[in-house]
């Protein structure tokens, strides 16, 4: 059983961590295919945390998580803190299987979505 | 002559800092029939800062601006700090109309670009 643990940076503004997990939800609704559930974590600040996203996913019945950094850039978050959690996750559920995916800054379709926005206001 | 300005925060990766350059090129790419031309800018500690990038549209021949925030959630940078630079910046250049687009996460697309992402090893 696959379950997709979505992680954002993490905010002092509640709305703001509440639009990622409205997004985990979108992401759940489309790829129902894929995955038996989305879960939303947060490397600082709110919760839950990468570990405690992964225990979510754990108490889901995953057997394999892909964790996709919600992430625009390859700054330190990326390159290095979230692989961290993620080695610490595996330390602590070594039958779990968890893949770390591209971050969406690192995707062809960005500049498209870019372009979308721009044509709206904000 | 419309031209986008690519808000984004801005890193102490030069690297990732690129990655924005790049983006902004392939919008140009994608987009030349909406924008004659399109400017990166950061909120914080990388430059062109948002009035620079502001100063390089209008040497451009600039006469009108879509600034677009590439942020994923409504924080206080989104809310607050860009508005707040750009209010600035119209001060300085009366002449130029300023508009702020919707930021990326804001967008109806997102949720299928973070799936996109799911299926790409990171």
């Amino acid at each position: 059983m696959k379950v997709m643990l979505l992680i954002a940076h993490g905010s002092r503004k509640e709305t703001a961590n509440d639009e990622i997990k409205r997004l985990a939800q979108q992401v759940q609704a489309i790829g129902g295919e894929d995955y038996a559930a989305v879960v939303a974590a947060f490397l600082e600040i709110a919760e839950p945390s990468i570990q405690q996203g992964v225990e979510q996913c754990v108490e889901l019945g995953a057997t394999e998580v892909v964790a996709v950094p919600y992430f625009l850039a390859a700054g330190k978050h990326v390159a290095s803190d979230i692989p961290g959690e993620l080695a610490c996750a595996r330390a602590g559920h070594p039958q779990l299987s968890i893949e770390l995916s591209q971050y969406v800054g690192d995707n062809e379709a960005m500049a498209d979505l870019v372009l979308r926005c721009s044509r709206l206001a904000g």
